[in-house]
């Protein structure tokens, strides 16, 4: 069975098509959906996402907000930055970057149906509880009026379904990793989907021996041929949410491509692209609501 | 290798003596612990559940003030009744039957420091998020002010603990059954102490062969016998949660129990008791912070 790269590029087209069609439908009516960021300092990680995120909105004709805070920030300047843009109407979603000083007194401030990046308390309750949606494609339970789920999990979810692995019931998924941002919230999600779950993490044991019973394998560690040809069993799925810097200074997953080109296991080279175009989808849903 | 019956006395026991030494405590500075207990009709489960509670309070020395709606209440006054036990500062935590109608929005009403069973958003984001404690023991980091784990979750980690299975960095738990109730927050709890975690349901292809490799089995499903010889080791530990009527009435969990002793495989008879005895832990937690 021959190997194929999950590329992330078809699955931003589809996802850009439909959102940039929602963006027009909007602005005929007179709204122009508008995403806020909010960063505190300069963390190479959060300009680099921002970037990309600028990148994003400009093709699909999102606006973007900047709202640029001093690593020195007080906490009520920073809770008003918060509750300004919860007011702002010409503001539909706000992206807040993490880590950042006095983090749950923000999202705890933060409006949940401006949370476009799942992060409020409400949001990880109905992600937790089986409800919430994406915008588009998902299917796991009726969507709120008032959340969205965090874009790294939905955006493997979408790969998952753009590429014909979305009917999960019955099979096995297994994490590596089982942090916050990734394993634990789109664990969720596939319970949801009907899929068997596991989550391996530093701790466990016989981490390849588990992979290797997988039909698909999340890894979101940032080691670089972390899964390797004992992970895998031919004909596996490989979402690769991993980023560490390789040997030559360039971004790589965890995975080890020589050895899933060779087993015959397809696997995606980046996710990060389709996270941003999942933003965008997420800030056009939250203009949609209003 | 030996069947051990993990029974709930010595652990309800172990717990008692504790909250019994809190409520002493609090008695002579004055504060009586007081837990509300809100249902709406008459369903037997609430009903029976009740009971066990009420006669747990009495055994530690908790008071008990019961509010009792009927089933077609509307939902202001069912609102409106539990803004009353918010305010209400002689009530220090309140349990809430569930289902109920207007769930979503009863707890969204209810004081999460008043949440002594992880009901409310803030304490399920507090769960997902890796915080939150029992009172207890547990020591899945810090214990925050407003919070407190849902108590049948809770009390399988007291079994867990009190039988000498809580050191779980590496140990693999299998959970049959992946309820919102009891299966999602108490692989969280175990993800936050490093056990390998898998979630097997109703969809799962080979449950036996999965739970075969468990080092600890958690099972909530509801169906006699369903944990057979198939599913066992010598050496594992089941922490049974379920519940069903057995052929000649009585209630039974889901071990195969003759396969239990047979394989040696030790079981929680029933887990029922300790979930009382830390229902009341909570109300005193909650008490003492006030």
């Amino acid at each position: 069975m021959a190997a194929t790269k999950l590329a992330a590029k078809a699955v931003v087209e589809g996802l850009n098509e439909k959102t940039i069609a929602a963006v027009e439908a909007l602005k005929s009516t007179g709204v122009t959906p508008t995403l806020a960021i909010l960063r505190v300092g300069e963390r190479a990680d959060d300009l680099s996402y921002e970037k990309g995120a600028l990148n994003r909105a400009n093709t699909v004709g999102v606006a973007v907000k900047q709202v640029i805070l001093p690593l020195d920030v007080d906490k009520d300047e920073l809770l008003n930055a918060v509750k300004s843009l919860n007011i702002d109407n010409t503001v539909h979603g706000v992206l807040i970057f993490r880590p950042l000083p006095f983090e749950a007194e923000v999202f705890n401030t933060l409006d949940p149906k401006k949370d476009i990046d799942g992060a409020t308390d409400a949001s990880t309750a109905l992600l937790f509880n089986g409800f919430g949606g994406t915008v588009f494609g998902g299917g796991e339970g009726p969507k709120p009026d008032n959340s969205a789920y965090p874009c790294t999990p939905a955006a493997c979810m979408a790969i998952l379904d753009h590429y014909g692995y979305g009917e999960l019931k019955g099979k096995h998924v297994v994490f590596v990793g089982s942090g916050l941002r990734v394993g634990r919230p789109l664990g969720m999600l596939l319970l949801n989907r009907g899929a068997t779950v596991t989550y391996c993490h530093e701790f466990t044991a016989n981490t390849p021996e588990i992979c290797a019973t997988a039909d698909v394998i999340v890894t979101a560690v940032g080691k670089a041929k972390l899964i390797g040809e004992k992970h895998m069993k031919p004909g596996q799925a490989i979402i690769d949410a991993g980023l560490s810097e390789g040997s030559d200074g360039k971004m790589v997953g965890d995975t080890d491509v020589d050895a899933a080109e060779k087993v015959g296991v397809s696997y995606t080279p980046s996710v990060g692209p389709v996270t941003t175009a999942i933003l965008m989808a997420h800030v056009v849903n939250a203009a949609s609501r209003l």
